[in-house]
Formats: structure tokens, C-alpha cells, sequence
């Protein structure tokens, strides 16, 4: 499609000399800094972590944070939305070219487990810090409004499919924190969880039975900076 | 059965002289208003609480504070045995006269929902402080082990079915917390984690149309000195 001829350039064309643009740019990276170092500090400590925690992992002067962040809470948001958009993306590549919605969902919960299982500094800050919820369940959330319009799924509002997701999704990742989890525990899960959202047997089976995506360029929260 | 005629009382009879009696009820009484004082505490602060609010909210001194706990770990343990003592009890009671087993465990999930909806102060802190894990899930398991017997719920592992009803369970004290659940949320919520445990839809029916037993006695936690 070609623009139409009559379309005007917005009159609101911002100014940007040099200087903008490299304060801009170290802004960006301060702020990227902060909260990669956060990561760190939150999978030790949890929520408990204080701001000194912090300017120390980023070393930077109190001061400098508060250019950023008002309070903990807003970097803890920060720290979810980096760590919802990272595992929304690697998922999304993993799904790219399965176009059955519920082998999507039934996908995107195996991949979930399968990540609980293998990248435990993830697991471990997931587990504590949490994603940002209703984020985090866009994906699948959209995957289960297609399933429902093609009967794949049986559920009596799409609030308790999400919290019902959200629920067993978060119960796994301390499963498989305690180190007790038995072979299978992660289909396990999985199966509760599709049956759960109404799912029949077969399509259950099936799933499971299905080569596992490669999940590409996980990010290596363990080799963060202490 | 009578005692057989050679058994011997054991030797070890502890001494008791009324001082000793006196001393044990007043430590007993101490503890039990270290650990109610907590839950208030807890409600308000989460587990960011530290050892000062307790001791503050008890009224006792920081060296009677460690003769009972020696960490705020310690007294968070009790706290949680506490509350999930409490709601075993209820619930136990509730569920008199009911012997079908997942007529039990529905019922046992619809009462979770129920107070949820109608004990803030109770979702509040059970969401933020959790109830002793293994414990509050022996009653139900123990029925979902008599309704796998029969038949009445498909579940791949016992593991599994505990994590989907501590993590849905969880979901939902949130759900209600943040106002926002629609009518019929906590039906939808116990529909979800019976369909999850692979009860048939019938059943699920028939369990949700029940009238709900009353539970009596429910300990009145707002009421707690602040």
C-alpha cells in the first residue's frame, strides 16, 4: 500500500540535535543498568530488598536513582515488565509457525514448565517477584478466546481460566524450586492445567506427545552481575 | 480394650507441683498472645514485618520475645500452623454428614471460595502470609485419595493435583481481594480446579448446587488488637 497523497507529515517534528540524543541515549542505559542489577538483587533477596541494595549492585549514587525511579515498588514494576516481555518474546519465537490455538496454549504451558525445570534463576525470581500478571497472560489469554470460539475449550469465565493458569502456573515454579518434583511432574502439571480449562483427553495426549520448541537466546539471568 | 495386666506405667512420671502448672499455663498464654498479636502484624505488614512490630504489637520485651521464637521465621510458622489449624477445624465441622468423598473436597473448595468473598481480613493475610502448605491440603487430599478410588476425579499424579488446588486456591483469596471478581467468580473458580482434578461435569453440577454449609465459630480476626 502506497501513502495516500493528501497524507501530511505530523507539523510536530521534534527537534534533536547531538547532545539529545547521547543524553538520551545514557539515560536509556543508566536506567537498562538499574534494572539489570535489580534482577540480581531481587532473586537474593526477594522482595525484602531495600533501595541501598540496589545503587549498590548498579553503583550509582542515590541521587541517580531517583532520577529514574521513585520507590522499590516502581523498579520491582520495571523489573516485571522486562522479565513478562523477555519470556513473552523467546515463547512467541518457540510458537512461531503452530497456528492450532490449544496447541498453542497446551505449548506455551509446556514451555512454561520446561523453563521452571531448566533455568531455575529464572524460576527463582519469577517465583518471588512474580510477572506482571494480566501482561504475562495476554498471549495465552488470546489463545484461549480462539480455542473457545472453536470448542476446544470449556471454561465458565475467562478470569478463572486466567487465574486458574496464573495459580498452578506460579504453584509449579516452588515445585520445581523444591528440588522434589518427580519425573513427569511437568506434563503433570500441564494436564491439570488443560484439564482445568476444559480440555478433552485426546487433545491432551496429543499435545504432550508433541516435540517440545526450542526456546533461542534465553537470557542468562545468572551471569548478571552480583 | 483393657490393659493388659503386665503393662507398667512408665517410670518416667514427670513432677508436678502446682508452681510448675501455674508457670506452664502463663508461658502458654504468652505465646498464644505473641502469635494472635502477629496476625495483625502480618495483615498489615506481610512478611516485611520485622521483630520490633511484634514485640510492639505483644507488649512484651525483646528477651521474652526469644524465649518462645528465636526468629521471626519461627513465629511466621506458627502463625501459619495457627491459621491453618483454625480452618481445617471449620471446614471439618462444616463437612459433618457428608461422607461422599468429591462431595467432601467440592464442598471443602466452595468453602475456601466462600470465605474469601465474606473474611478480608482472613484472605487478606492467608494471601500474603500463606497457610502451612502440606497441612491445610491433608483433609482434601485425603478425599481426592477416597474419590480416585472411586473413580470420581482423573488426576496424573497426587503432586500435581495438590499444586492446582494451592495455586487456583491462591489465585482466587487474590481475586477476591482485588474486588474484582464478577458474580458467580467463586463458582467459576471451584468449577475450574474440579474440571482440573478431571471431575465430569455432572458431578460439578450437582456439588455447585448444593446448598452450602455454614461455618460456625469462624474465628474473628478483625477484631485483633492492632
Amino acid at each position: 500500500m502506497t501513502e495516500p497523497k493528501h497524507a501530511k507529515r505530523s507539523k510536530k517534528v521534534p527537534r534533536i540535535n547531538h547532545r539529545t540524543v547521547v543524553g538520551r541515549r545514557r539515560r536509556a542505559k543508566t536506567e537498562e543498568k538499574i534494572i539489570r542489577s535489580a534482577l540480581a538483587v531481587f532473586a537474593r533477596k526477594g522482595t525484602h530488598a531495600v533501595i541501598d541494595d540496589f545503587i549498590k549492585a548498579a553503583g550509582i549514587a542515590r541521587g541517580t536513582f531517583y532520577i529514574y525511579f521513585r520507590s522499590t515498588e516502581q523498579l520491582l514494576e520495571a523489573v516485571r515488565l522486562l522479565l513478562t516481555d523477555e519470556h513473552n518474546r523467546v515463547v512467541e519465537e518457540a510458537l512461531v509457525g503452530i497456528d492450532d490455538p490449544i496447541t498453542r496454549l497446551g505449548t506455551g504451558i509446556r514451555l512454561w514448565m520446561w523453563r521452571a525445570e531448566h533455568d531455575h534463576a529464572w524460576a527463582g525470581f519469577v517465583a518471588r517477584v512474580r510477572l506482571h500478571g494480566t501482561k504475562s497472560l495476554e498471549a495465552p489469554m488470546n489463545d484461549l478466546r480462539h480455542a473457545k470460539r472453536l470448542g476446544q475449550v470449556n471454561v465458565p469465565s475467562p478470569l478463572a481460566a486466567m487465574h486458574l493458569m496464573e495459580g498452578a502456573g506460579t504453584s509449579a515454579l516452588h515445585g520445581f524450586l523444591a528440588g522434589r518434583p518427580v519425573k513427569g511432574y511437568g506434563d503433570a502439571m500441564t494436564t491439570v492445567i488443560l484439564q482445568g480449562l476444559g480440555v478433552d483427553a485426546d487433545t491432551i495426549r496429543t499435545i504432550l506427545s508433541r516435540p517440545l520448541p526450542k526456546m533461542k537466546a534465553l537470557p542468562r539471568h545468572e551471569e548478571l552481575p552480583d
